[in-house]
C-alpha cells in the first residue's frame, strides 16, 4: 500500500480496526502513514498508550464519558480527531473539549452512498462544518466521506460506478465549503477493494484501507478490472485448525468454528489446498468437504485457513504468532504480538 | 432447568461452552448439576482451575500435546472425560493417560443424525468401545449421542422426529453394548431446543444444555408443541449498545455490530422494543430500523439487544456485568464475572 502511494499526494491513514495492534501501526507509519484511524474511544486509547500519536476515530462518538476519555487522549497525543453528523455530536464534543481545556480535531461525516451515518452531502454538511468551525473548542478538519457498501462489490465496473458516485457527491461537498470559506485539511475515506479510485480522485488526500495489511478471502473474491481474483495483496492472516474426526472418506472435522473465524463474510478458506471446502461451521467445528477425488485431511493433520473477514476474526484472539518464511521449508515462530485492542467495547 | 429434571433419573451436565464461567458452573452445581461439559481441553483447564470438579470435554482431542494438558488436568480433578471416535483417538488417549498415570473416562461419540463427528451407531460404535474397555489407561464411560443439528428446527413435531431418530440410534447402540458386556454409565446429549425428549426418553442420563442460562433469540424463535414461541426460559444475555448516529426518522444507528453480537444464528433482537428491527451489522455499526409508526430511538439512547446466538457472542467479551432486577424500578450492577475461558483455542 505503501508503494502504491509512493507518488501520489494522498497520505494513508491504516486502518487500525483491522489488527487492533498499535505495534501493527507503528510498522505502516514507519513506511510512511500518516498516522491510524480506528471505530471507538477505547481503540484510541490502546493505540495512543501503544505509541501512537495521530489518531481519527473515523466513527461518530456520542456520550459525555465516551467524549471525555477522547478530549483526555487528546492532552497526550499530537493528533486526536472525531466525526460528527450531527448538532448533538458538536455540542457534546464541544463541551468535552472544553472541560479537558483541548481542541478535537473534528470531521463532518457525508454519507456517500453507504446508507450508515452520516449528513447528507452538500448544504446539510456545510451547515455542520460551519457549527464546528464558529466553536473555540472544535477544529474543523475536513470530511469523512467512506463507501464501505461499495468495497465487497464483486464486479470491477460496478464498483468503480459506486465510487464514482461517492466521488462526485464528495467533490460537490469539498467545493460547496471552499466557497463558504472552509477548507479540508482532510477528505477521508477508502478501503481496501477501492483505494486506486479514491487515490485517483484528486478529492480524497487520506486512505483509510485496513484489510490489505492481512488481505482476507472475501477481499480475494472481488475482480480485478481484467476480470481476474483481486490479489493486489497477500494473504498475510490464517487461523490454524486441526482434523479432530474423519467420519468419511468425503469430510474431515476440524476444530475451528464461530469461535475462531468469523463468517459474517462469506466462509474462511483452505489455504493452498484445491479441491477442498470449509462449511457447516458451528461454535467449535468446522467440516472439510472435498469436490475433486482427493482424499480430504487425515486425523491430526493441521490446515491454515485464510479468514473470511479479518477484522472480526482478530477479535476473536489474544496473539498474534509471527511467522516469518512461512511460503518456505524453514517457517520459523519469530515473534508474538498481542491483540492489543481486542474486545475494547466502548 | 434444574426445576425441570428434579423428579427425573436424568442429570444435568450443563454445557459451559455457552458461559465461560466457572463461576456460573458453580451455581448450576450448586442446583444440582453434576458437573460441566466443554468443547476443548483449555476450557476445561479454566473451569477445573476455577473450582470445577468434574469436566467433560463433549467433543474428541486429537493431538498428544492437548492430550497430555488433559491427562495432567485429570490428576488434580474429581472426573475428566473425553469423546472418542476413532482408533487413533484411543491410541493418544491411553498414551497420554498412561504418560500421567491417570485413567482418563472416555465416551464413544456416535452420529445420531448431526452429520459432524462420531462413529456410526451399532457395530462401529460397540468396537471402539470394546477398544477402550480392554486399554488399562481408559475408562469406558459411556456413549456421546448429541443431535446438535435438531436444536433449532423451529416447528416442535419435525424437531421430535429428528429427536426420536436419535433416541432410537443410540437405545439400539446402548442394548448392543449392554449385549456384549459394556454398561454405559453416561449416556450423553441434548441441548435448550430438545431437553425434555430426551429427558423422557428412558435412555438418555445426563443432559448437556448450555444455552438456556442465556436463551437467545435464536431459541425463542423456535415453537412449542402448542406452536407459542418457546420461552419455557427467560433472556438473560443483553448487549446494551448505543445510538450514535440517526440519519433520518426511520432509523437509527447504533454502536454493536459484529464485533458485539454474533449473527451466525441471525439477527439480535432489540429487547422490550415492539416494532423496531436491527439488521445491516458491519464491524462497530448496526441498523434499527422501525416497521410501525413509532420513531426510532434517538442520538444517544442505550437499548439492549438479545444476542442471536449466546456462545459466539459471549466469547467476544471480557466480563459480564451482574444486574440484579433488570425488570424492575430499581435495577442495581451487583457483580463482574470474567469471561474466563473467552478466546480459549486448543
Amino acid at each position: 500500500m505503501a508503494e502504491a502511494l509512493k507518488d501520489t499526494p494522498v497520505r494513508l491513514r491504516a486502518h487500525a480496526k483491522t489488527h487492533k495492534s498499535p505495534i501493527i501501526t507503528q510498522k505502516q507509519m514507519a513506511l510512511g502513514a500518516v498516522g491510524a484511524c480506528c471505530q471507538k474511544v477505547s481503540e484510541a486509547e490502546i493505540l495512543v498508550r501503544g505509541g501512537v500519536p495521530n489518531v481519527l476515530v473515523s466513527n461518530e462518538v456520542i456520550g459525555e464519558h465516551k467524549l471525555a476519555r477522547l478530549a483526555a487522549l487528546a492532552r497526550g497525543a499530537e493528533w486526536i480527531g472525531l466525526c460528527i453528523d450531527s448538532d448533538l455530536g458538536i455540542s457534546q464534543a464541544a463541551q468535552a473539549a472544553s472541560d479537558a481545556r483541548v481542541v478535537l480535531n473534528s470531521l463532518v461525516e457525508i454519507d456517500v452512498g453507504a446508507d450508515r451515518c452520516g449528513a447528507a452531502p452538500g448544504k446539510p454538511a456545510l451547515e455542520l462544518a460551519r457549527m464546528i468551525a464558529e466553536c473555540p473548542d472544535l477544529h474543523f478538519a475536513g470530511l469523512q466521506a467512506y463507501q464501505g457498501s461499495a468495497q465487497h462489490i464483486r464486479d470491477h465496473g460496478e464498483r468503480k460506478t459506486a465510487i464514482d458516485e461517492a466521488i462526485a457527491m464528495t467533490r460537490m461537498t469539498v467545493e460547496l465549503l471552499k466557497q463558504n470559506g472552509l477548507e479540508c485539511a482532510i477528505v477521508g475515506g477508502a478501503g481496501t477493494g477501492t483505494f486506486e479510485m479514491e487515490a485517483g480522485s484528486g478529492v480524497y488526500s487520506e486512505l483509510q484501507a485496513g484489510s490489505y495489511i492481512f488481505m482476507d478471502a472475501d477481499y480475494a473474491r472481488n475482480k480485478a478490472a481484467d476480470g481476474s481474483p483481486f490479489m493486489t495483496f497477500e494473504h498475510a492472516l490464517f487461523v490454524l485448525t486441526s482434523v479432530m474426526s474423519r467420519p468419511s472418506d468425503k469430510k474431515s472435522i476440524v476444530d475451528a468454528g464461530h469461535k475462531a473465524a468469523s463468517i459474517d463474510s462469506g466462509m474462511p478458506e483452505p489455504f493452498g489446498l484445491g479441491g477442498l471446502s470449509y462449511s457447516r461451521p458451528s461454535d467449535e467445528h468446522g467440516v472439510l468437504s472435498i469436490e475433486g477425488s482427493n482424499q480430504p485431511p487425515g486425523l491430526g493433520e493441521k490446515i491454515l485457513l485464510v479468514p473470511g473477514h479479518c477484522d472480526p476474526t482478530v477479535n476473536l484472539h489474544d496473539w498474534y504468532i509471527c511467522v516469518r518464511g512461512m511460503n518456505s521449508g524453514d517457517a520459523i515462530v519469530e515473534d508474538f504480538w498481542p491483540v492489543s485492542a481486542r474486545g475494547a467495547y466502548f
